[in-house]
């Protein structure tokens, strides 16, 4: 895995588009440091539900999230579309490092590393991932 | 810096109280991934207050997030309260880390470290933090 | 059923608290209207699943929102605590009207009506209340 | 006035368009009920805007939202698109009422109606509308 150039748009393999809220906003007048999360949640579990059906109803086998950092670039203001790149990184036995980058008008504004585990959403225990599962992200990694 | 145990309570220096919401929960039944970052945004701005009065108020000189790392170590429920642990640890020229954890029922389910910068907020260009709240800071370092 | 001076905390049969957060804010600077609708459903989940466990669970039969209108009588700030009001108002065959009035600093910001009706969440068909549900809410009237 | 049927698409006069976001959701898998009220806010704003760039930005004279009445007509699920129809009702000295539909998939599951004052956003006291406001608006009248 060589080192990806995170606020160039090309190391995308997987696009989904939003659009800022007015009520993303906070008393500074741009978007709240929390709505990044929400960025990512909606271009990853598009990304997810995408590649395979059902993976994050919660019921079952699925995704859980383990960790995810945001770094802040620049802020973002409303009204704008924002749009969320996706690519796989790290495939492990049963997890996947996902990096994403949110854009405003061509500019990245943040750069966001989800960490996911397959796991028994139950008990959260992690579990192998799927051999169709790992073969359909593959083709994503970068 | 000497390494803390963030799942011990005792390692926190400022503590706020909120309270789990119906609406923090998504389709799964637990608090969103997302609502975390809130979370620990009622914490960080709540103590970042407290010791210093309109830092967070996005004018003129104040706190930019910088970056922000979850760790999602629980799933957590409703109705239930949330209590977020502060501590200062690194203190540099211009910016600041706080670590957090979230705690429910005396369970830690989350840790947070929360990298801010203090900087002009029109331009998001970083200044030398104040002395006062330098010292105000660094009463809440372990 | 008489009038309700529904601005007067003593109306009120049943309460909720809540703390405002910072990221309930808007570019306003104050209480984004949308959470307003927020604050009603933590005193509305909190009321109902007090009297009746699970009836918010979205499973089997249970309570379905039918309308809801908001009054906006002041702006709300951060931070803040919010007491919520509720008083059960009307009690038909299969839906009931729940007013509320929230509270900061004992004074009413926002006066609040709930219609509820007791349906199958399935398919969202209207059932007769039960017999013990209905002599709850009872207690609960004014 | 003449009544409208509110859930007819045709009878708007401005539209607006929303993604649901799973972030929307609540622990019975549908859109919560006060995203209903984001979703009229994206609408509501981005028309007032477009008419008089500036009115909702909280200094100065701008609108002020005086009443809300969200009428729940069926759930809306994740992933979807929602569009928002406006239509400006009435017109008085210094309010108006506009009249909303959510439209998914071609199918109303929700009216909204919102009364607004143009007001002192400082003290929140009414002022007459002004006359090019007033214009814009009618154009907008059915």
């Amino acid at each position: 895995m060589s080192d990806l150039e995170l606020t160039n748009p090309e190391v995308y393999t997987y696009w989904t588009d939003e659009k800022i809220r007015f009520a993303d906003l906070d008393r500074l007048g741009h978007v709240n440091n929390a709505a990044f999360a929400t960025y990512s949640e909606s271009g990853r579990v598009d990304f997810l539900e995408t590649l395979y059906p059902g993976c994050t109803a919660g019921t079952g086998i699925g995704w859980v999230i383990a960790k995810l950092t945001i770094n802040y670039l620049a802020a973002a203001y409303y009204p704008g579309e924002v749009r969320i790149g996706n690519v796989v990184r790290r495939l492990g036995n049963s997890s996947v490092v996902i990096e994403q980058g949110l854009f405003c008008n061509d500019k990245c504004f943040s750069t966001i590393e989800n960490v996911l585990v397959w796991a028994d959403t139950e008990n959260e225990k992690s579990r192998p991932l799927p051999n169709d599962l790992r073969e359909k992200l593959q083709a994503y990694v970068k």
